[in-house]
């Protein structure tokens, strides 16, 4: 079966367990995962039976020629909301849609038409990855693997941050990535200090610590990977800290397995560096789902009540960061399976 | 005056022009706009006096060692919102929010919070560009279109809408842009009639329309041009169907100036191609504002009630498109002046 056609199945068997008739959406994201057609200023109608999709005139033509399992409704400007209207017609009296996806614009207009609020079915159904999209997360994850000890030999003293930065991006993309993941994180010294801080003109010094954060977006897939090292001849705190960080991380990765809650793996990798004295110093969650965006469900923190499932992609990247010294994270991510997880972002074949 | 300063001015008097005691904000793309600080995860609140920035705690040190304009907040989780708090400690009455910028999730959360929902303040303030913002994206135009002279003689015979996509990505890589500004649109043949084809497989052949939709992101700005061409000996009806659209382009350019309807170009562009008898095969708007984004406030079609103000960037980009024939479009992107335009996206210099 289409992958595309499988998803809107899906949605529509959460339809009917959480006892509703149709779920809109309007986001580029949503739709792009349930039809594999990207584009913006389109919406989406799906029932337990049918899938609408409503864009502009222009996209009319190119989306019937790619896509037979949902209608393309061209929308005239002036013709108020057809979706609304497709709501109306069908007599869906128990449609629904997603508080955290949709603009306030939107939402605000789909509420007073009688749609209810819904969160977490697109996010419940993204976040466990199945057929061709754990080959292209793996694939994506390997190329930022890759890139590390490619990168690393030509990252010498008077380098900047950004030139660092243009060459992690260059290596990944001749790699076949379409670009990075996120705004990389090039920190040297200090300014590995800082979890998100924005590569500079700042350049390396001998014996200072380099923090490399990034990934890359490989067939609409994110990965993301952190390594933390000392360029020159490390400091006895610097080996401490990253030996605490490590075994931190560690200890988390054990704790990956379907079933498990993701609040218990942030808690092993918590414990680990509260232990060793530097809890005050691990000032962020430990990890979040990868896929089609760099940041999604679940969380791996101290709030979100998720349960790892198998397919679930997920990153593990406790740190330490001693404000005006050095910082060190460690960050992998990880496939979660029945018996463990699967460690994307290490190219050593298992 | 810091730019990042002025803009915080900017919206403060807006704020007193409104009648509003504050705005708050949620979205990455404005915070970003008035502090220079583009990260994730933060709110930020504006007051006709002052400004504060509400952030996870792992950002407060790095946004402290950069901006001093502004009061970083550091969020603590379990702590309600730290936003609404100030907004009732300052006794705020009428404080507001853009309900197309906001979530509806976040959206809901302020109008419960008694917050008002105001629409296009920043949208309008981002509109006119001033200072350095001009000179980055004069640049990232300059950069687009110097990318056409050097990649059109490679597209040959043979080659794939993808390896053109990829000379494009990288031509303009090498001269500073720090990636492509959308999904780039690459068409051969029957593809160019398609105004927002995914670039594709497909191999060039001899004699057919080479259609290229592209531009890059060079220091945050985004720039945007089209060009159509045809590879080998141009058919009767192609030298026809361009022409028409380049006088068509030639009557928006004439129009636009300072104080001008944004519906006027539109209107220009489009009885041009009426006139010529392919009125219908013109199926979509005349252009958009660009800057932070590749689509921003204004829009030039027939619709958007604007004035062109002089610093605005936007496109023009009329096309007809001949469904499994070919389509033409040229577009570029121009800075309105008081007496004119400034095209963007010609290398030739005034």
């Amino acid at each position: 079966m289409n992958i595309h056609v499988k998803r809107i199945k899906d949605l529509q068997y959460m339809l009917k367990q959480h006892g509703l008739d149709a779920l809109a959406m309007g986001r580029t994201l949503e739709i792009g995962f349930l039809t594999g057609f990207h584009l913006d200023d389109c919406e989406m109608l799906v029932t337990r039976s049918g899938a609408w999709v409503f864009m502009p005139k222009m996209f009319v033509e190119q989306f019937r020629s790619q896509i037979d399992f949902a209608a393309a409704v061209p929308v005239d400007g002036a013709a108020g909301s057809p979706l609304l209207a497709k709501v109306k017609e069908l007599k869906l009296r128990r449609a629904a849609f997603e508080p955290e996806a949709e603009t306030y614009k939107r939402g605000t207009a789909w509420r007073k038409a009688g749609l209810q609020e819904k969160d977490g079915l697109t996010g419940a159904l993204r976040s466990v990855k199945e057929g061709e999209e754990i080959e292209l997360l793996r694939r994506s994850c390997h190329i930022a693997a890759k890139a590390f000890g490619l990168v690393k030999p030509r990252i010498k003293t008077g380098c900047t941050e950004m030139s660092v930065y243009r060459d992690l991006e260059d290596t990944m993309q001749a790699m076949g990535a379409k670009g990075p993941s996120f705004n990389l994180i090039v920190g040297f010294g200090p300014n590995s200090a800082m979890p998100h801080h924005v590569s500079s003109d700042r350049k390396l010094r001998n014996n200072e610590t380099v923090l490399l954060d990034y990934g890359c977006v490989y067939g609409h897939y994110c990965s993301d990977i952190t390594r933390t090292y000392f360029h020159g001849r490390p400091t006895e705190e610097f080996k401490k800290v990253y030996s605490i960080v490590a075994a931190s991380q560690k200890a988390g990765l054990a704790r990956v397995r379907a079933g498990v809650k993701t609040l218990d793996v942030d808690a092993a990798c918590r414990n680990t560096i509260a232990d060793a004295g530097y809890g005050q110093y691990f000032i962020h969650g430990t990890g979040h789902g990868i896929g089609l965006e760099i940041h999604e469900y679940p969380r791996l923190n101290t709030r979100c009540d998720a349960v790892l499932r198998a397919g679930m992609a997920v990153t593990v990247e406790p740190g330490i960061y001693l404000h005006g010294k050095f910082g060190v994270r460690i960050e992998d991510s990880v496939l979660v399976t029945k018996t463990g997880c699967e460690i994307l972002t290490r190219t050593v074949k298992k």
